[in-house]
């Protein structure tokens, strides 16, 4: 335990997106690509996603919605058919304008989002309402065009769920709207232990095409807010510009309602961000690549085969969980602490010869370094709580910072030094103009992150925090990333 | 039983690319896009593409090779480093030259594959022989640039994965490619009931920019062949240009050795071919998206409720199958039966009042019809049975259709006969010259398509059947799609 080199790590208090840059890089989650605004996953990083995506996929069919694949182009007439959708959508295109070695007739967008290429072929599928409802959901790559990368959380190109869902009626519609958002919720709260506000979107910033978007909204330490999941209520927009119609049970033609839902990799950035220390990553053992390395002691004097023979042998034992035994010869043994915490495992078995001739084995908590000594026959289920107590600890932690971080103003001087001090959520009145909204935007930098589920439907009577008009329901406002 | 509605299906023998996209279209497996060149999967054809890559995915990681993502741009100087294989991609390329708004100073080409932007990366990663092997796959979309849609066998974009390995020893690098192939032919043969010779690729007919390309080679009912899955030697061609090297255990700089695999959705297109008859899809219970459908008689007299109720009874005792229970009412009993034999699943149980009183159910195999009829209690043995059954009577049939149109013919003359009245695969001596494989193709559209890896170690000779020189080896040839 010697030579105790540590890695260089930007400290997370001093200089919060130095650190960020630092842990994605060193603990080899990502990198960036030889192509500006792009980003490349790496193994350890990946493997996040598959854990996140093996869940989501689960709920996802649990609903009875199927996957499928649609193309990555979309001509640009199909794009420019609904309005506001590619009113919203078009600075960010990378456009397709030579294939095959010749200039295309017409040029073929990559797709920023699938509405308008799925749409059209859900007019042609569509007939009867026996066809309803149509529940389909794509895991795929986006390219929107972003000038400057940053890892995971803003990338030129990314990768997502993307669900798009046609009903009989606009109830049974936005019952698909909630259930996707909750699930997105219990992806955050249940896997990725990040405590957020589910809430409906403002006018201003719903999604483009939509009746109205719902999100999850998540607060990262610097106090800046994240969309982290968002599902979307598109009425009848998509189904009048598509031509997207039905025969009803009364032989009648009749227009459906839609629905559309995505979450991406962002959310890996989002969790990053929200447990990460100084030491670098924090996983929560849900979604952990690995949730128990075993670190034998190989010094001069130990056996190194009676060493990794125990090892295994305890791997074997905890063959419940993602054990990894880390073998490497070249490496100190404090250089390969440093390696483990930075890569966030959430728990450390270090095994030397004093442990075996004991049968007692030292397990290091990564979220607390907390250690405690266990017998052999108690291992496995002492992980398992131990784990399990990580994960709901760092939920609770994130709970807490979200509600700290949820302030009520006064009024509005007080909304602006609020804001700047602290940044965070700020839970105030607002009369629903979009005025009012542009200029607190203008004065602070600050939105209408969402109006939270909670209070959807509460009866309240307030002033506007700008404009002292009458209001009836408190929003989150914050500083978007 | 009485209104019996055909599906209309052009017939396998009369017309074989019109039966092809109408099995294609009508079983909902895909259907073309409004995008030239593209298709759509959907959820039908989708779930056999989910079916494969789980367990491809299985074998994959067994190897030690790890998922990860790259990003789908690659710039145009990247790409352009390996001189043949930028020269054998580039009549197919996609490039994007706006993004946000603005013409791109450098083009964006999508890639066709991903070895220009994987290794510009991994000579970045690679110092030490520690760091090795790498290993490497992505599961995504690929683009090469198609005027005409052959749904799933040919189309712009498609889904694939594509190994990639960094490796210390040639040795060890031809394990990975013999690994690979051997992988893609456990998939072949075990899932998808797929017949076909595994075979290392001629010179010409290599990928471009390897050393040598192993495949396996498919035949398909109408005597063409297709190259189902490859995996390419790249030896030291790529780490040159793209300076990837290491320092050796001796401390000396070294440059690696490389390997590349990749298997798409274009076996979904071989499935449909080779297995499919007049009434539709046969699909290999082990990768059908429903292994057995339950199709409850639902006549005037009978009591739906019960019929209901018995058949989530029979679904919940064949629990370790996929099973699906057809509850539309609409439709007649037997355009049910149409339509799921269009759809191909492996076996149907019919179940109305008359089953229930005798507690015995007719089963009925797609593959050949036969019909048996089963007690409760010997349901699930005799299913598990009967799909073992199917799954390697697909494979026999495959074997020896494929070895029934594997001929060996006496000269040139009956060669060129052969191959005009049969198609198929034509063994014979070649002298392995480029030149006699030109004008093999030229006279008959016929190209080697792989010497057989078990006749690689053979000591024969012969005389090239074009040529009449010495030729050590008889290669396969054969039509490609």
């Amino acid at each position: 335990m010697a030579n105790f080199e540590k890695k260089e790590l930007t400290k997370k208090s001093d200089n919060f997106s130095g650190w960020y840059q630092d842990v994605v890089l060193k603990a080899e989650l990502a990198d960036y690509a030889p192509v500006k605004g792009c980003m490349v996953i790496r193994p350890y990083g990946y493997v996040i996603w598959e854990n996140i995506q093996a869940e989501l996929d689960k709920m996802i069919k649990a609903l009875g919605v199927k996957n499928a694949y649609f193309p990555i182009f979309i001509p640009e007439t199909l794009l420019k058919k609904e309005k506001e959708h590619v009113k919203g959508f078009s600075p960010e295109l990378a456009v397709v304008t030579i294939g095959g070695g010749e200039e295309l007739k017409e040029k073929l967008i990559i797709r920023p989002t699938s509405e308008t290429i799925m749409y059209a072929m859900y007019a042609k599928w569509l007939q009867s309402y026996r066809d309803l409802p149509i529940l389909m959901n794509q895991w795929n790559n986006i390219v929107r065009w972003e000038k400057r990368t940053y890892l995971f959380l803003r990338t030129t190109e990314f990768l997502w769920q993307e669900g798009h869902t046609v009903h009989e009626t606009h109830e049974e519609a936005m019952k698909m709207v909630r259930d996707a958002l909750d699930n997105y919720l219990k992806i955050y709260r249940d896997y990725l232990a990040i405590y957020g506000y589910p809430g409906i979107k403002s006018s201003a910033e719903k999604f483009a095409g939509a009746e109205s978007s719902y999100t999850y909204e998540i607060l990262t330490p610097d106090g800046k807010t994240l969309q982290g999941g968002t599902s979307h209520d598109l009425g009848q927009k998509f189904a009048k510009v598509f031509n997207i119609k039905y025969l009803g049970r009364d032989k009648k033609l009749y227009m459906p309602y839609q629905t559309s839902w995505g979450f991406s990799t962002r959310s890996i950035g989002a969790l990053i961000m929200v447990h990460g220390d100084d030491n670098g990553l924090i996983l929560p053992p849900k979604i952990s690549p690995i949730q128990i390395v075993i670190i034998p002691v190989f010094n001069k004097n130990a056996s190194k085969d009676k060493l990794v023979a125990k090892a295994e042998e305890i791997k074997e034992k905890l063959k419940n969980f993602r054990v990894e035994i880390d073998l490497r010869q070249e490496e100190t043994f404090g250089w390969k602490l440093n390696d483990w915490e930075m890569r966030g495992v959430p728990l450390r078995l270090e095994l030397g010869e004093k442990e075996i001739r004991d049968k007692k084995y030292s397990l290091v908590r990564r979220d607390n370094f907390e250690k405690v000594k266990i017998g052999e026959n108690e291992l496995s289920l002492t992980v398992e709580k131990i784990l399990d107590d990580i994960q709901q600890g760092l939920l609770n932690k994130s709970k807490k910072f979200v509600l700290d971080n949820t302030r009520e103003v006064k009024n509005y001087e007080e909304f602006k030094k609020t804001m700047k001090a602290h940044r965070g959520f700020i839970r105030a009145y607002w009369c629903e103009s979009s005025k009012c909204e542009e200029k607190i935007k203008k004065d602070t930098k600050a939105t209408t992150r969402c109006l939270p589920l909670e209070d959807m439907d509460k009866k309240e009577k307030g002033k506007c925090i700008y404009c002292q008009k009458e209001a009836k329901r408190k929003w989150l406002f914050g500083q978007a990333y």
